[in-house]
């Protein structure tokens, strides 16, 4: 593991690191805060999903989470949202698939499978490397914005003792009903809907047996609101399934970074109190 | 005016618009934040000048002011780095010289002088058109980054009345004695030192009748901080002609926008107590 910069922030410290994924076969970065507490003691971390088009970059540069993190003694990790450096054919010529959109699915097709395993990235090889290197506790949340919000719901409803909490901003809520998911999901998964449904907010939340309350904003204005995102999809499973869900719609915020930057200490709160903090 | 972005953020608005500048003789780019009470009353407004490379997006971007001067009350107004789209012979060749290196100055010299008047634009036009455009009070306060702590201190050292306060991250302190100054005045202002002196913080402090006091913070770790800011300069110029200025060395802070973000809110604090919002 290299570290390729580091920048103090509000007291604590930022650090990108690049490093060898064994499994998605490739190099990768990821970037941490890590608070000005963990100078003194391990802290809890939240776990933070990029949308399309992302780095590890995005969050930590305009989301303004590192000043509320900070005083809370909270470590964000900002994984990248796709394999790099594989050239693999087809995976650079559309913004929706391949590089920076592995959609956090494990991949069966090819080309996608011997490297396109986000969720096992994410939710395993991942975090070992994180509390092998970083002064953390084993306390995890986890969140995201867009795909990355389809992310975060689909990790942890798959693994509702591993997060101790879940929320997400504008998520893809039904990706095997909406067009950026169905183009994903044929690529990487195949025909087989089943096989989508293991990756789908909607359909985890009818499976789940252990509850793990969500909280999602969503902005009234946002253009991918009612193609994309459906929130009301998630709100019909969630209520089916006697599922907790707080949704709330945020009047004339738009798919921005700046919608995110409005809301997120809201979800550092509700992830602190999670996580132990508040 | 033509508007062409906008984004709500921390309840207040974030717009983008296109202008004709007469001063500059060509199209012109600025960001407003609008907090909330815009929309009931006049509210007073913090110039932000943003630092070499830089346009009108990088601090609404990247700073996270907006949390805090929604709940303030305080426009902000990005204005960009220099004339766009004029295309002199080599103004597009150097990032520290011509495009997004404008330094604030009225130019000169050729071919400089027929559209390099940043000063005029900042100090001048842009604040017309700003009051006459948006519900804003005429309480004017002013700050910025590297080149632009500069120019926020020129500005309001040459203008001790226009503003009400002033502060600056990481200035350009005293560029007749940089290379980066050194650079730009010689290009822009010719080679009469006397006429640098009109741009330079440390000579105008010397000179200024009404004195301003200066808030600076400056990371230790900048790693131009010893060759191009010389915090030290404007030390000595503040103690060789009374004039009071608060200067902040941060252990461990460099030269980016992190350390912008870790620092903002105490600058909001200052300016908002200058323009009564405190």
């Amino acid at each position: 593991m290299e570290i390729i910069s580091q920048n103090k922030v509000h007291g604590g410290w930022l650090k990108r690191y690049q490093h060898h994924s064994d499994v998605l076969n490739c190099d990768m970065v990821f970037a941490i805060f890590l608070p000005p507490q963990a100078e003194e003691q391990a802290v809890p971390v939240l776990y933070w999903l990029s949308g399309l088009e992302c780095t590890d970059e995005n969050f930590m540069q305009k989301a303004g989470a590192q000043r509320l993190a900070a005083e809370l003694g909270m470590a964000i990790v900002c994984p990248d949202t796709s394999p790099r450096g594989t050239n693999l054919p087809g995976e650079h010529d559309s913004w929706d698939l391949g590089s920076s959109a592995g959609f956090y699915v494990d991949a069966t097709e090819q080309p996608w499978a011997s490297h396109y395993k986000m969720y096992s990235y994410v939710t395993k090889e991942l975090p070992v490397l994180i509390t092998e290197s970083f002064p953390v506790t084993d306390k995890k949340a986890i969140s995201g914005h867009s795909m990355g919000g389809h992310g975060a719901l689909v990790c942890a409803l798959k693994n509702p003792r591993a997060y101790t909490s879940v929320s997400a901003f504008a998520p893809i809520s039904h990706p095997s009903d909406c067009p950026w998911g169905q183009k994903a999901f044929s690529h990487y998964l195949g025909d087989n809907k089943d096989n989508w449904a293991q990756y789908d907010a909607c359909d985890l939340v009818a499976k789940s047996s252990s509850p793990i309350p969500i909280l999602v904003d969503q902005g009234s204005a946002d253009k991918f609101l009612s193609e994309q995102l459906k929130p009301e999809s998630l709100t019909k499973a969630c209520k089916d399934n006697d599922f907790s869900l707080t949704l709330r719609m945020q009047p004339g915020y738009d798919h921005s970074y700046f919608f995110i930057a409005s809301f997120i200490e809201d979800h550092l709160h509700y992830h602190g109190k999670a996580l132990g903090l508040l």
